[in-house]
Order: structure tokens, then C-alpha cells, then sequence
């Protein structure tokens, strides 16, 4: 007997996207095996095949989550004198898709602080931005680049933080003005 | 009929450090009513008395922990030279106590980014914070006081959240470091 509907296979990446948009929309907590099944119109039994538990989808949402990001990162590279800000604004939030996306990340890394699995998870993420950091302050001759990097990075979180977690006080302009001003200090 | 014990009355302060408490040790999600009842070994009822939804007893909370804080950057004050970084620090999980401050402290911001109550304590938070930090600059003739203070703050905050997501990436001279590295571009 056949399924009275066919459908493409369910693939690890549908679960992701699906636990990105549930977490998007509704929040993360919301994202559980059971709403990502309603969501995707499939059975809870078919997300747990691929994910036995909510920790082992969270781990690969937050995989796939952390490469969007990096993918956009590498794809705006740091050869030119602009794509270093560049870089930097793909992090903060200044359109809905990226605040969205921050709303999100904070929930996870907000979890990251209890699950080491998300921990290692982030760490690995940080450390391979804060090195293409690292590598565009080196390439201008910047003093102390890696001290640089790590504080860059932790500013341009930091702020994408303070920008979603409050309303109306960090506008667009605002978030660039503060970026522009630190790149100034640390490359003059 | 008296009470077969007799208990000092619950105050709202009692379930504010209730609420902190349980979140500290066992994470923010499950500083349920009936866990912050159970953690003070008095009845739902009781809690619901003074705070109805959980919603009013995390505002209540939260506003408690920022005050916390607050308070204790207050006390450092900004009168001599080293007040600055000593600020700063205060901010910084370098020590047990203030760990747990800080997982708590990003999980509300979390939850800041979906619920406009707590986003409007994070907000007036913040800005409080940041003036301090724009008097202080002010106070040793900085250029631009206003957009070095955000920087500064969420530096601060995202070095906090990279040290609390990841499993010893920042250890505590790292952190030191970085801050005084900062301190150091902005103040000469």
C-alpha cells in the first residue's frame, strides 16, 4: 500500500530550516519536536528518525544557524578596504531578516551558557570569525590584531544584543556610527 | 486556628531572590511558579498572591537583578582613574557569583527580545549605564563621550556573552586584556 500522498524525503536540512523559522516566529522555546511536525505537516515520529531528541535538533539547527552566518561572512571576504565593515554589518541587526536571525542566535547562545554541546558549538563559530577578523586587521598592519579582533567581535555582538533586546533605542544609523567610529579608532 | 508554623510574611523581595536563585542553579525556564513555591516551601497560592502571572514575577525579578547590578556600579563611582575599568569589571563574569549573574542576565535579555516589559527595563538599564559611562569619559575630556560609552557597553556585554556561551575560550586575563586593551584606544 502506497502513502495516499507522495512527498519529497524529509531531510535533516527541512528540520533546521523548519526549527529556524518555528524559533523566528514564535520563539525558540516554542521550536519543539512536536511544533516543528505541525509546522512541516509531517508525524512527530518522522522528526525523531532524523532527531531521536529536542537536543540533537537544536544541535543542528544551531549548526546550520552559525553557517549561514559564516557562509555570508566568507562571501563578502576582506580584500578590499570596505568589506571589513562589510563583514561587520552582516552581524548586527539592520534589516528583519537579520533581526530575526539575532533574535534567535541570542536564544541559542542563552542556552549555550548550560549546554555544552551549543557551548562548542559557538566557541568554534567565534573563534573562526574573530581569525577572518584577525586576518583583515593584520593585513593593514594593525597593531595587537588578535586583542582587536576579540574586541570587535564582542562589540558588534554585543550591540546586535542590546539592539534586540530593547526598542526603538539602537536604530540602523546608530549601530553604523558606532562601527564606523570603532574601525576608525583601531585602523587610524 | 493559627498557622501549625509561623513563617516571617513572603515578600515580593523573597520571590524576586527566589526567582534568581532557581534560575541561577537550574536555568531561567524553570523558575516556574510552582518551582520558586516549591524552592521557598510555600504554596502556589502564596506566590500568585503577590505576583498573579509568571509574567509579572520576571519583571519583578529582572528589575531586581539590573538593580543589583546598578547598584553595585554605583557604588564604585567614577571620582578616580581606575573607577572606569573597575565599572567595566562589575560587568564582567570574572568570578562565580558573578557567572550565575550573568547566565541569568542573558537569558532575560532573551526573553527581552519577545516581550516589550522586559525589553523596557533592559532599555532604562542601559541607558543609565551608559551615562555613567559618558560622564566618566566626559569627566577626562574624550572625544566623543556618547558613542564611546555604547561602544564600550557593548563590548562589555558581548564579552560577557562570549565568555558565558563558550567553555573556557575567554579565561579571565583574556577578558582583563581586551578591556584594558580598549580602554587604551579610547582614552589616549
Amino acid at each position: 500500500m502506497t502513502s495516499p500522498r507522495r512527498r519529497a524525503p524529509l531531510t535533516a536540512s527541512d528540520l533546521d530550516n523548519a526549527v529556524l523559522a518555528v524559533a523566528a516566529e514564535h520563539g525558540l522555546t516554542n521550536a519543539t519536536i512536536r511544533n516543528v511536525a505541525a509546522h512541516l505537516g509531517v508525524s512527530i515520529g518522522a522528526v525523531q528518525h532524523h532527531f531521536p531528541t529536542k537536543d540533537a535538533l537544536y544541535i543542528s539547527a544551531f549548526t546550520a544557524l552559525v553557517d549561514r552566518v559564516t557562509q555570508r561572512i566568507d562571501a563578502v571576504g576582506h580584500a578590499d578596504d570596505g568589506a571589513l565593515e562589510d563583514v561587520l554589518m552582516e552581524l548586527l541587526p539592520i534589516d528583519s531578516r537579520r533581526r530575526a536571525e539575532a533574535q534567535v542566535m541570542i536564544e541559542f547562545s542563552a542556552l549555550a551558557t548550560r549546554a555544552e554541546s551549543l557551548a562548542a558549538i559557538q566557541e568554534r563559530t567565534l573563534a573562526r570569525i574573530r581569525a577572518a577578523l584577525c586576518d583583515a586587521l593584520s593585513a593593514r598592519g594593525v597593531d595587537a590584531p588578535g586583542v582587536r579582533a576579540t574586541a570587535l567581535l564582542a562589540m558588534v555582538d554585543g550591540l546586535a544584543l542590546h539592539a534586540s533586546s530593547t526598542t526603538g533605542a539602537y536604530p540602523q544609523e546608530a549601530l553604523d556610527s558606532v562601527l564606523r567610529h570603532q574601525l576608525t579608532l583601531i585602523l587610524d
